[in-house]
């Protein structure tokens, strides 16, 4: 480099699995890698008459330089959404911003910041560049374990970071009781939890857990997102914090793009206003949970012993481990020779990558591709447990 | 404040000027304050019609997730406009996230950074957040003086931030000579220069003095805006810069939003992609051209002796210098007492603050408005000349 840059740009590095996963965009690969929602589950029609309206409406408003906080209309819903005071809520460029807010407000170079095990790859990413030291909390296929939070794990930490509903990656999803353990060991230790929600929404049968905001309004950070309900294209997520976080984050929000553009907050607005979301929800619901099931459906008739895999009960992701000692980096190039991909699961620890681990996303694929994909990884994955075994004789 | 929180947030303050400001809300205040684009320069029909066209192609694709980089037509047109490679050109959510990438990727704390004297706002804002220590460069009513760049006082900066078009505050455009010793000196120096272009387009005779970008691609960062030439509500900015820095910048932007929304992309490279620009900058350059002609006019007729101001060829602001010795920031509040309003030019030096000094925006106001706002602010002036003469009686 030329130019003197930054230590925290010096540190970015490029990701070998996105260079193994640029092949995915060729149309002959089956991708189970990609993190996006199911086009099919845009309300397109909905927003095209949402936004005739905004033109008619008040166009020049919806043109115009607006507040940092956000549209005060889309506010308001989302504070009713949440039985949250509107004075809390601040709209986001998608919660990805709201991630690089909140690590902007709360994060020095070395300050401890709990992490779940393993957590999202974009809040690692977001936060390293304020270069904190993450602590990985012990988790199992729930999600973290509440009882592993003492008081020496947490003191001094900034924040625990946690994604309680279909994780991405996991997607696990926390049970009740420990969300009141959590909150409670929380509260009892002083530490503020940060909630990612994107997928909260989207469980398969509609049933919802209460969140950790819920619990204890002044004690969380609130992150939700319209790009799992709505569209990701958007770029549209909220944030609601504790009053005087709330400030913090508007104001480190102003000097990172001054507002969110009004364009979009009006028209997402003027979709959803009349209930949209009520009758639209349960269709995305009801398309993943179907996706999930072809996929899993495949599983078992493909994966050979020794592979394992959750059940998720909403979300887009599938979690799967390999025998111990079998590296699903490795593995993927091989993968992608035969046209299949998934992402890798060690990128999404923060400490002590399990390399056998992989994510599986599902919502995109026809039940066909589904099929052939994971046949086509069974028999990949079959064949890596029989020549790990053939290198290393299992002692007598 | 109850959590821990960064040392960058603890010095976020409040700002004094946005309070008094607040009330420019009410109509009966002439604001001449705003930084607003007149909503009378939104292409509203043919940003319509384009919308309606984006939803009729591919709503789909306009809705999903899509690259970092931005949307390929809209960077291509970009590298047109500025013939550069469209491999240097990301798209960004609003200018203000250039600057925010630019610091996340050049500034660590205590970096030297080289600011022009004075300069805008908020770059100062989102620079600060990454804690530089600001140098103010020697400038005068032509804007910053290349020879004061000597070697001890950029020796170690990571940039040189200038606004050579109708900066804001000051309206003042940097003439040619200046832009080639700027650019030769800094080239000389091994100072990287970052070139922010949001009015350059915006000369009411429509002449235009060429880039500190077309002069040296590999040693500037330019960033450009449609938010001044199309709508700001769109929150639609760019940056060119050289490969590596580029590649860092992307990086940078995918932690903080991911992309800018690919919507707001599509529909505003709809809008443009057959030369509407060609036809409608003209059209603003007209209406700001008349504006600024009504205050100078106005300013003339009514402003006392010792108050000085330019007269900007271009762009959306006047600066204003009053007496030494009168603070614009102490008058202020009396100004907005009798429903007329400005920005103190105070806060826009990073260092020795020249209080009598104050802006004037007069691009949204009407002429009938200039004119009453203008007669105030005189009356008003005159009266602060006169105390302060009658406070500190001259020397014999």
């Amino acid at each position: 480099m030329k130019w003197a840059i930054s230590r925290r740009a010096q540190q970015l590095t490029s990701s070998a699995i996105r260079e193994i996963l640029k092949v995915t965009e060729r149309p002959e690969v089956i991708s189970f890698a990609g993190g996006l929602p199911s086009p099919a589950s845009f309300p397109v029609a909905a927003m095209e008459a949402a936004t005739a309206r905004v033109f008619a409406d008040n166009p020049q408003a919806a043109l115009q330089y607006a507040a940092t906080e956000g549209y005060l209309p889309l506010r308001e819903f989302v504070a009713r959404r949440h039985d949250a005071p509107v004075e809390r809520v601040l709209i986001t460029t998608g919660s990805q911003q709201a991630l690089d807010l909140i690590a902007k407000v709360m994060i020095d170079p070395g300050s401890k910041v709990l992490v779940e095990t393993p957590s999202y790859l974009g809040a690692l990413q977001a936060f390293s560049l304020f270069e904190p030291e993450f602590v990985s909390i012990p988790s199992d296929d729930k999600g973290l374990l509440p009882e592993a939070l003492t008081p020496e794990l947490t003191a001094g930490a900034r924040f625990l970071y946690a994604l309680p509903n279909f994780q991405n990656p996991t997607g696990r999803r926390l049970p009740l009781e420990r969300r009141e353990a959590l909150v409670a060991r929380a509260k009892e230790q002083g530490v503020l939890l940060v909630e990612d929600d994107p997928y909260g929404a989207l469980s398969y049968t509609g049933d919802q857990l209460p969140s950790l905001l819920s619990m204890n309004p002044d004690g969380v950070i609130y992150m939700g997102s319209f790009s799992k309900i709505l569209a990701p294209g958007m770029r549209l997520g909220y944030v609601i914090a504790p009053p005087e976080l709330h400030f913090k984050l508007c104001q480190a929000k102003q000097a990172s793009d001054l507002h969110t553009p009004t364009f979009t907050q009006r028209v997402a607005y003027e979709t959803i206003r009349d209930g949209l979301l009520d009758t639209h929800i349960p269709t995305i619901r009801e398309l993943y949970g179907k996706q999930c099931q072809y996929m899993l459906d495949a599983l078992k008739r493909h994966m050979p012993e020794g592979v394992t895999w959750n059940e998720p009960e909403g979300g887009m992701f599938i979690w799967m481990e390999l025998p111990e000692g079998l590296d699903s980096m490795v593995i993927l190039e091989e993968a992608v020779k035969r046209n299949v991909a998934y992402v890798p699961g060690a990128p999404f620890y923060a400490s002590n990558p399990k390399r056998n681990a992989l994510r599986l996303a599902f919502v995109t694929v026809s039940a066909e591709r589904i099929e052939q994909g994971v046949a086509i990884l069974g028999e990949l994955f079959r064949e890596a447990i029989a020549a790990a075994a053939a290198r290393q004789p299992r002692a007598a």
